[in-house]
């Protein structure tokens, strides 16, 4: 494809993406289809010879958009928001556009800087202190299994560099809640400590980490000759954005030495409202900590900001410096390949930096008011409307609610509950995820899609009570 | 943005790219910016007012463009190609416009199907047979963890799921060559094995690795009660690109029991020619193995592929099953975030599937055998020329080069080695990186942008003689 082909074409895309956008209303939510049904619609074998890009950008119509869950649609409530504004689709053109790598400072001095900037952008915008040093992650996943190499290394005093693990001293404990996200026991298990030796803490009747409990559990692992390790904290819990206590986590964590990583995957993007700070109330105490602007702040996946106090400890740890990657100029720069996992890295800052820039941080804040708003909104509904429960605080813009006919319980309130959901869902009116919450399941909606307004909200309602009571 | 302000500025940035692709030859190729140098032209805080996107587009050509190395430059020669060709860049636009994530096979079906179609295409393509099932991962690094975590986890009958590394067994090993890439040393630290149990296998004379020492060092280690554990294979190394006998260490490692992972992320690209699939001939006998569509063969990327041969295997290392991404199809469908580390995927998918259809498997052969003939010629001319050498066999685009005036040896040659890799690098006229070979600095030639022609091959041959000899 020649440049010339390619504005030709590319305007054709962004057109398409343009008309996508406009008119994401008109597709049913979840996606339609069952499985293989895309697989069906595609050659088994790749083409010898070229094909017509006018043939590839109609199968976007026919093949592609019908197999889509549209996550960009106002009446998307399902998981978390992944919000993916225009101007951060553009700056992430741009990055793919130049086709540069950041391997090293010198293979793209731009990608190394302007990351430097932007994530310190995002610091100042959620009110952390300068003592945190930031860099783009691609998931949540990936920066809570960083965290707990560092954690490992920083506890066994880098065994990495000698016997690894496998060095014969105690086991190493990691302590997080049962409402940890899930990413939290695979990083434990990945890293090695094995799942004998993640503790589940007790949470309290609105599913947060008790401190107190945090501290029995390590007294007594200490006292069993055992090495507590690290201690994960969650802000915005994925089943009922639950908001474990960081500041008395960090208390227990600062008295026995474990390295504290806040999982704010969610509630980060809260944190550039200052009536939310005290959400994370003692963060200052942590180690490390993730958000994911991908999510609610809305910058298009993936970006995901991994913060630490300690960035040559992270560097110990992920470093490698083989000559092939050695330049002039390294002592004066940062090396972000020894931030993470992977060597390259994208040119991931420029769509933070167009979105901010688009946006201006005023209107990003308008922006998350607005849906908290709506959320209380739903909440006061659902309270006042006999047989509803909202059965979770709402701390954030996500409730967790069931509709509670009298009579029904146990595994039949189940098969109700999942029975409305999926209704609303083969709908494609709207798209919610169930969860399980105390053992049973009930209906979670994530307000937050940036299209999302009140009217999509009360279209819900109306939705969801048709479906349930119907 | 709206999507009218959006179709109006996509235009742009569209046209920008086709701009910046048309007259790509006309920038320095290495980045001519002092370290600090684009940090300073931007703002230390993020804007609280929405800026005019006409502003943040001109920062492009103000900030963004001189801080760059160019990595489509028809004389970049440095690191491996990168190539992101222009059907491309439109696959993953599409991406980023849907703004769809793959969470489950529900969240977006034709993520995850359009995944298992194209990362087939490619396996047809390299001609592996189909006793390979591939996943996108984001690079070679992150592959060859997860490789290492499957072998650690295959070793110890799951131990990740009872006492991790740490139930007090005798210690894992991980064989490599010293020429292996830095990441096998990174995945093997990270994974917990230590870098006291990580052994490099000596290499024969043209830098591969032998089998019979590995076959020696296995079984002294099995001698002292050790467990070797993983082999790591490399078909391209980074510095000479030395082809490790895969068939050689597949019978070592499966007398013994071992992984056998194959780094083939370089070398992979041209097993689409079936004239180089003897240099990773006995690859069947590989438990994993990944290649890199986003170097030579020309993906945008990030688009690393992990193939395995036990996918189960795979999914039961990596795998989580919270109730919030739980659905019905679940048991009829692939479930992609349990073959890596990450939760959420981007839809890459759209970038091979476009690239390959637009180019066709044919062309997209042809570029690569373009690639392999320019190489040959330089290193017909290096050979032939007083006072030039090649260092190491070629069999595959990058040569690895020295100019050994008479009399220059030891450090002396290093400063002369270096100081003519600067000074073309300097100018802009084009971009090589050095690296270390048997203690000595040398320079590698990797050809391979799509965009490089044979002469432009011939122009830095010029280059190379006037500012060595000059």
């Amino acid at each position: 494809m020649t440049p010339e082909e390619f504005r030709r074409l590319g305007h054709a895309v962004i057109d398409w993406i343009a008309d996508y956008r406009e008119g994401i209303a008109q597709h049913p939510v979840m996606a339609q289809v069952a499985p293989g049904e895309v697989r069906a619609r595609l050659p088994q074998a790749p083409p010898e010879q070229p094909e017509d890009m006018a043939a590839v950008l109609a199968d976007l119509d026919r093949v592609v958009l019908p197999g889509l869950t549209h996550w960009q649609s106002p009446r998307f409530f399902g998981y978390f928001p992944a919000n993916a504004p225009l101007a951060g689709v553009l700056g992430d053109l741009v990055s793919t556009g130049l086709g540069v790598i950041g391997l090293s400072w010198q293979s793209g001095p731009a990608i190394t800087e302007l990351e430097e900037v932007v994530t310190d952008w995002v610091r100042q915008m959620v009110g952390l202190s300068s003592a945190w040093s930031g860099v783009i992650q691609d998931t949540a996943s990936t920066s809570t299994l960083v965290a707990l190499l560092c954690a490992r290394e920083r506890s066994s005093g880098y065994a990495m560099a000698r016997g690894g693990m496998q060095e014969g001293a105690a086991p190493l404990l990691v302590y997080a809640s049962a409402e940890s996200h899930s990413s939290v026991e695979k990083a434990a298990l990945l890293a090695g400590f094995g799942r004998d030796h993640l503790r589940l803490v007790p949470c309290d009747e609105i599913h947060a980490m008790r401190p107190e409990a945090l501290a029995a559990m390590v007294e007594a692992d200490l006292a069993r000759g055992l090495r507590p390790c690290a201690v994960v904290a969650t802000t915005g819990t994925t089943a009922v954005t639950a908001i474990d206590p960081v500041g008395a986590l960090a208390e227990v964590a600062q008295r026995h030495g474990l390295w504290l990583h806040v999982d704010a995957a969610m509630a980060g993007s809260a944190m550039i409202l200052p009536e939310c700070r005290a959400l994370w109330e003692g963060i200052e105490g942590a180690d490390s900590l993730v958000l994911n602007p991908h999510k609610w702040l809305g910058v298009p996946f993936d970006a995901s900001l991994y913060y630490v106090r300690d960035p040559q400890h992270l560097v110990r740890v992920m470093s490698t410096n083989p000559s092939y990657l050695q330049s002039a100029a390294d002592g004066q720069v940062k090396t972000l390949r020894d931030w993470g996992i992977p060597l390259g890295r994208r040119f991931r800052a420029l769509k933070l930096w167009f979105v901010i820039r688009e946006q201006g941080v005023a209107a990003l804040r308008a922006r998350l008011r607005r849906d908290l708003e709506n959320a209380r909104w739903l909440a006061a509904q659902v309270e006042v409307t006999p047989q509803w429960r909202v059965l979770a605080p709402v701390p954030l813009q996500t409730l967790c609610l069931r509709h509670e006919p009298p009579g029904l319980a146990g595994e039949a309130l189940d098969r109700h509950t999942m029975g409305w959901a999926e209704r609303i869902n083969r709908s494609g009116a709207a798209y919610l995820t169930p969860a399980v919450l105390d053992g049973r399941w009930m209906v979670r909606v994530s307000i937050g899609a940036e299209a999302t307004e009140r009217a999509d909200v009360a279209a819900l309602w109306q939705a969801m009570r048709a479906a349930a009571e119907g």
